[in-house]
């Protein structure tokens, strides 16, 4: 057995610092794994007991009748390192270290921390920090939590991991009130050892998970973390995160545009997006959308039938769906006489969508027929039967007429419960139809099963291609290169740029312009100088006739405005039509993305914008680059948006992974580099760099 | 007392058709004013009774003993309308009319509803369709509603008024979970007479109500409505409106681009935003919002102190916040250092914020000073204190130590519930402290908070100077003006256009050319082609030496590409620099609204919008006009952005007004008006009308 499966599934488990007060804390593991049943070995370890809840207590660890699999440790953190190390000594496979005083309280706590990592040696830790685990599927409480007090877990196939235990605790405590059923609870928290990533990868073998949810507050190790989530994706496994730290997107300075675009949290969910994650936007959704998950049901499109027993409700409902993007079409023919054969009198309108069966009288046999034939029906893709009030006093005839249903398709089947009616909503999510008391919450659940049943198909890891490493990266200089070598460098990795000549005088400005065309951009060269036009270092439409005069004045104007004198400018081939682009890189603690985006100032000011993390092999791959291309909200400037040409988007995919390569070849020694504006030409034309900026480290520091 | 007070707070209510059978619907009304304690008359009428509930029962609505303030109508749509009519006869003051079966199944329907108009006469209707109304302030329950069986409603400051009986007793049941306490209920349902309008003007005057709820479906009087939301605003009663019809947005074919940007829902948005109703985006905070505002705290700030015993749920509020737009800065030094002195032990680190009163121990004493010492403190605007499981087994002790601060500062007070714990959420929102367990939902209650405190001071009606009747409106013809006849007419409002000649001969373009400048626009001018650069009408930087050969170009490419032979050209100036915008107007049932938006094509497709509809009085006032410059995403553009030159905003504040103006004084006479691009030059230089459409009607149908 690995280690992982030891501690999540331990044959015994030693609880050292136990007390046979089971009004304390450090009452609380054994009293938890007995009252639900544990059926391996439970060694209380205190010196100062000799039976706790009438089980033999051992005075040290080293006096234990077997090694355990498991290690509780209750003690402080003064003291709880020593306990580490003597588990570690005995041959245990993990710690759960419960003890708070670490790296959260500062640096005497991370050097406690540091020590704590060094006793530990090989053997693994789950903490500290942390309130330790719950496998609902065993029945074995590994937790000294007040939070998990209760007699009872709701059993099922999600399985919370969460870099916080109080949060960890809340959605236990929401989950069992709403009858949504947990398989594995486990909070990592400090994670000197055992991270989500760990856990991610050992759910995906887990026969009792269907779904992974997540509370990440930070992602330690991007590649291992990526690794599991493409792995839990490959075997159909969703996972849906809560991320916090939203807020501080943005809060970052950097210099370039690129830095100034990509915050961190965007970071996230471009690492979320190409794992195949799915993102709760709101922290009720890391419930909502596990909870229709978990029934294994597939959404196969967007069209829902709203069945309801109050009219108003169901208009609420579809209009939340509408707004996610779900359609309620009124029922096919065929479903329509279905649905009039079974209506009463002339008020029943069952031939629309919302089905409005108040009127029609709340007949058993009457919601069974509607439920059979919108489940039969070719125009729904899944149903929402909504409870109204007049439901209330009659709970059972709503969810028997589902149930009688339920074997009948296997249609997602959800529920909105309208009044305050908590029981309700758990007897129907227990029974298989998930239930929610927000109409957004029916949407983000559909929402979750559709981009689930989507990613079953599409995330898979693209194979690359790995980049040329024979590049002569060593010969560019470390610094900031100027325009001319930034764009010499994008071009040896394929990524073509404008015509232009570098020149020092006024003269050799003239002589150049010709062979550029009538008109030409005359601009300084300076590795120094980073926002050129602001100091008027930039003209355009320059003549023949014009360019010498106009590169004195551009002199003269420079250095009035920055106090450099410019000794180099550059004469260079005016572009005309074409679509602006931004290519640039970002990199923060979670890895290097790629960020691509609609240049432009309207577009810069609207954040038209995309990332996506490079992976450890290399560049991104073709097929995520036109993933990137599409996702722009001006995606049709590209795309012949009325009747403009169709732009050269091959070439400019092909531009972003040879980008996206040579950011990968530099490794850590390429601190910025950005193209902007990256020119789009028509179809066939390919794409032509303007400007760029490139800054190299010293030396390589990877 | 004026008729619809007679409604809310009737001193005799009869009830036609009441039934002695508490268990059937028309058992209920007699049964619930009585339980309820209404003090004043009830007339159960009913020609097969004589005893109902112990009252009197009568045989008809002529046999009353007096007449009665209210009638509820209990019988169907059939014979409802002759109770009516009695009731109208007797000079009772309204009848509120439960039956269904009126426009809402169709066009029998509408001809029952058109008969039961024509019975009331001058009595009000509150109906039909209705589950009635409670007034919970006086104990007076009129409606059969099942949704009001509870025993005991929580009465409170805020009033609902929904356009949906079911949803109505959906927030009823959820508000009596909550603890959060109502004034007033009605359900307005078809509205064939008495509307939302009616009774916010009347809950305006309301001692008991502090706060408006509207579940909206539609505004039939915009007027109406709009008027009796700004009485509400100018007495610092603030509105809440839910608005469902979300997805409706963008299906409404249009052919100017002014029409396809403004969806129906996008008017409510203006409609709302101009009389400082506050739309909720979720249906949860119809009641979150209501449930802060209820208070009557006053939100001065956006930063906000939490305090909490579980440190996961601090950080998870906090980012909540963040997201908002509220800040959670660390206390300052005279506050630290008194949380510093409550502090026992190593571990507490009461000087951040979050401030973690959990490993401090959940004491009393400490609470109370954590609290006082926050509210206390000028860092902080609001207080939220986040109740973790710890508090479970101790409900009293946080509340206690919360009530026992409150009287201390009349600071906001909210609080977040981490575990499933609806117990405690009510006792403190019961007891004044609004508790939410969405950490979504705590921004949203302070959100409203600001928008109130903020609405305030700056809702109050701006005076409109009436447009110039003088002007000869009759003399523009009728069907599409072409785009020479469309500038001169927002001309004639003074709006500036850019100096252009018509010409139809390649001879008279040449000729009018220099006078426009060296190069010059050229267009085909025809009343008939709206997209004229698809069809390559349009050309621009054109010469004089090139203008008579693109002329004849352009004649032979319309007519290839459109089959008509386009007889007149406009030799347009070319404007260089200044920002485009698109100046529009947007009708629907709501009314006529004017739209502004950026122009250029990636703008346009980010949608960079903003809609604020006509007053019934005449154009637009400076102050919305400017308020509408401001809100454009892409506002910067025209504020001087990265050192570019300020634009002449002044000049376009006033070209909005005169547009407006000018849609005002020609009313449903105008049925479309557009300028795309007006060129807003730099500041001092004013703006030009480029291009622009208007489509008269053949006589004013107003």
């Amino acid at each position: 057995m690995d280690t992982i499966s030891r501690l999540m599934r331990p044959r015994s488990v030693a609880v050292i610092g136990a007390s046979a007060d089971v009004t304390k804390t450090a009452g609380r593991p054994v009293a938890y794994l007995l009252k639900h049943g544990f059926a391996g070995e439970v060694y209380p370890v205190n010196p100062k007991a000799t039976e706790i809840s009438g089980l033999p207590c051992y005075p040290t660890i080293a006096s234990l009748p077997s090694v355990p699999d498991v290690g509780i440790v209750l003690l402080g953190a003064e003291r709880a390192q020593q306990a580490v190390k003597e588990l570690a000594d005995i041959g245990c496979a993990a710690a759960i270290v419960l003890a708070s005083g670490y790296t959260e309280v500062g640096e005497e706590g991370a050097r406690r921390q540091a020590e704590l990592i060094q006793a530990a040696g090989a053997m693994r830790i789950l903490g500290p920090n942390t309130i330790g685990l719950v496998n609902i599927t065993d029945r074995i409480v590994l937790s000294a939590s007040g939070a998990l007090e209760m007699d009872h877990f709701p059993s099922g196939a999600i399985s919370l991991v969460s870099q916080s235990g109080g949060i960890l605790g809340s959605l236990l405590s929401r989950a069992a009130a709403r009858g949504i059923g947990l398989a594995k609870m486990i909070s990592t928290s400090n994670e000197v050892d055992l991270e989500l990533a760990d856990f991610i990868d050992w759910l995906v073998d887990d026969e009792a998970t269907r779904v992974i949810a997540l509370y990440v507050e930070t992602v330690r190790d991007t590649q291992k973390f990526r690794a599991a989530a493409l792995r839990a994706a490959q075997a159909g496994k969703p996972i849906v995160a809560f991320k916090i730290g939203r807020s501080e997107a943005g809060a970052k300075a950097a210099i370039s545009h690129t830095g100034a675009l990509a915050g961190s949290d965007r970071m996230y969910d471009a690492l979320f997006k190409q794992t195949g994650i799915l993102r709760a936007q709101r922290f009720d959704e890391l419930l909502d959308m596990p909870a229709s998950l978990a029934t294994g049901r597939i959404l196969h499109g967007n069209r829902v039938a709203i069945l309801t027993s109050t009219g108003g409700a169901g208009t609420l409902v579809s209009d939340a769906l509408g707004v996610s993007g779900f359609e309620t079409p009124p029922p096919d023919a065929q479903t329509a006489a279905k649905l009039r054969a079974l209506q009463q009198g002339d008020h029943a309108a069952l031939d629309r969508n919302p089905i409005d069966v108040t009127l029609a009288g709340l007949q058993p046999e009457l919601l069974k027929g509607a439920i059979s034939a919108v489940l039969s029906s070719p125009t729904y893709d899944a149903l929402i039967v909504i409870v109204g009030a007049s439901a209330l006093a009659m709970p059972e005839l709503m969810s028997n007429a589902i149930k009688s249903c339920m074997s009948l398709s296997d249609k997602p089947i959800l529920a909105y419960i309208s009044p305050h009616a908590p029981n309700i909503g758990a007897l129907l999510t227990q029974g298989g139809v998930p239930a929610f008391s927000a109409p957004e919450s029916c949407s983000a659940a559909l929402v979750a099963m559709l981009h689930a049943s989507q990613a079953k198909t599409s995330m898979r890891i693209v194979p690359i291609v790995r980049q040329d490493q024979s590049r002569a990266l060593d010969a560019w200089p470390a610094g900031s290169l100027d325009e001319e070598q930034a764009k010499r460098l994008f071009s040896s990795f394929g990524i073509a740029s404008v015509r232009e000549t570098v020149v020092t005088t006024a003269e050799q400005a003239q002589a150049a312009l010709p062979a550029l065309g009538e008109r030409a951009v005359l601009k300084i060269l300076s590795s120094e100088i980073l926002h050129k036009s602001e100091i008027g270092g930039v003209a355009v439409n320059v003549t023949q006739a014009a360019i010498s005069a106009r590169l004195l004045q551009m002199t003269q104007d420079v250095k009035d405005k920055s106090g450099i004198t410019p000794k180099r400018f550059l004469v260079q081939e005016m572009v005309s039509g074409g679509v602006e682009i931004i290519l640039g890189m970002h990199r923060d603690v979670l890895g290097v993305a790629i960020l691509l985006g609609m240049g432009g100032v309207t577009a810069e000011l609207l954040q038209d914008t995309t990332l996506r993390l490079l992976p450890s092999t290399g560049g991104l791959s073709a097929e995520t680059a036109r993933e990137m291309v599409v996702a722009l909200k001006t995606w049709p400037l590209l795309d012949g948006y009325r009747g403009r040409p169709k732009s050269d988007v091959e070439a400019l995919v092909k531009a972003i992974v040879a980008f996206s390569e040579m950011v990968a070849a530099f490794g850590a020694r390429l601190l910025e580099a950005e193209i902007n504006p990256l020119f789009v030409l028509e179809a066939g034309q390919g794409v032509k760099a303007a400007d760029g900026i490139a800054v190299l480290a010293v030396e390589s520091i990877s």
